[in-house]
């Protein structure tokens, strides 16, 4: 058996704190980042808190292996004495809906192979997906998964507002959305790139900018600017 | 039985001609939009050529309802003499992959009510979703598409470009673009954002910056200022 202590209560930590109850190989406990007075020992301390609380949480304990699951923190953010590591699994939670852990790619980073191990350990006892990642290339993905999370649920919304704005359910277009999602599994978006920025027509760019608010209207410009820049 | 005679011989014509052969209600001809001399008539004749064709295909038709499968251009665009109408398929249709028609928002647009269920009879022959568009609606369809598909796509791009640049795999991050698509069916986008744009996390946004080319900063920097102005 493993014993991994959480310590945390956002939606990281409680949806792992879930998986790990469901998991045979692991004894967890969870606690509150505010209340470090009687921490319990753990084989693996995983602290899920804010990027900011992550040097002050960790400096407060003394097991063994203490790792963070922050994307955006480099390994180098943690201030506890013993061994570091990170646990960062590239997905979004939300509150309330559940998580299958099997579609959650584990990015696991180490000091030693015997660390390495245990995460790997901690990881399948709950998912499939494992990747070694080290900080500098888990920095790349956070970047990465910008682009293509959060920067992409702004175009899904600028879409919703012009369906809104011209009377026309946005539901319309999710059928379209989840097709450009699951493409990109058997083709390169390089390869997957269609419409009229690739096909450099003119009228219709014309046609579509006519028809946008100024914002949308350099975002459509900018992106269509990379696009043709892109297939040169 | 319905007549439908297809005209063009592209993905669009190819994957409905493979539809409509299987539907009981419809009987079926396809014809290359560049021998129109002998043209068979039918209750529907759809054109599936490329917009800039559309005026010049159709002026030489002379079946009583003929019909674009453009997202682009007006109903008025068609310059045949009897009733005109648009059938437009709001998905991408991919060479050599099936498409499941149940799945495919028909967009249908005619001038009377007569043909308006002809067209809708034709669409549940082989779909499901059927949606009243009419010119104005269509066109805002049209560039709200461009965002969440063509520009999603480009988002992907360059999250597969920095994932190379850095030698991490770009798989990685499918079960994160499969979910962003997915969430919006139950939260709206502006509720479902997230990161560090809509945080206003300057830290993380500098340290992105840091790892990005000229054009990506520039895409980087425009839709991290729309996020903040959209939530203001």
């Amino acid at each position: 058996m493993i014993s991994v202590l959480l310590v945390g209560n956002g939606n990281v930590a409680t949806h792992l704190h879930t998986a790990f109850l469901k998991a045979d190989t692991i004894v967890v406990t969870q606690i509150s980042s505010r209340n470090l007075k009687n921490i319990p020992s753990a084989d693996l301390t995983i602290i899920a808190v804010s990027d900011d609380a992550i040097a002050e949480v960790s400096s407060k304990i003394n097991n063994k292996l203490v790792v963070h699951t922050s994307g955006g923190c480099s390994i180098s953010e943690l201030k506890n004495e013993n061994n570091k590591g990170v646990f960062y699994m590239l997905q979004t939670f939300s509150k309330g809906k559940e998580v299958n852990f099997c579609e959650v790619p584990f990015c696991l980073e180490a000091t030693n192979k015997n660390d390495q191990q245990l995460l790997d350990k901690v990881a399948k006892s709950i998912g499939e997906k494992i990747y070694e990642v080290d900080s500098e290339q888990r920095k790349a993905l956070h970047v990465a998964a910008v682009f293509v999370n959060n920067f992409t649920n702004h175009l899904y919304k600028i879409g919703n507002d012009i369906c809104t704005e011209h009377k026309v359910p946005f539901e319309v277009l999710f059928p379209l959305i989840k097709e450009t999602a699951s493409k990109i599994e058997f083709l390169s978006p390089k390869k997957a790139q269609t419409g009229p920025a690739v096909r450099k027509d003119k009228k219709t760019i014309k046609n579509h900018l006519d028809l946008l608010d100024e914002n949308q209207q350099e975002i459509y410009q900018l992106l269509t600017k990379s696009i043709q820049n892109s297939v040169d």
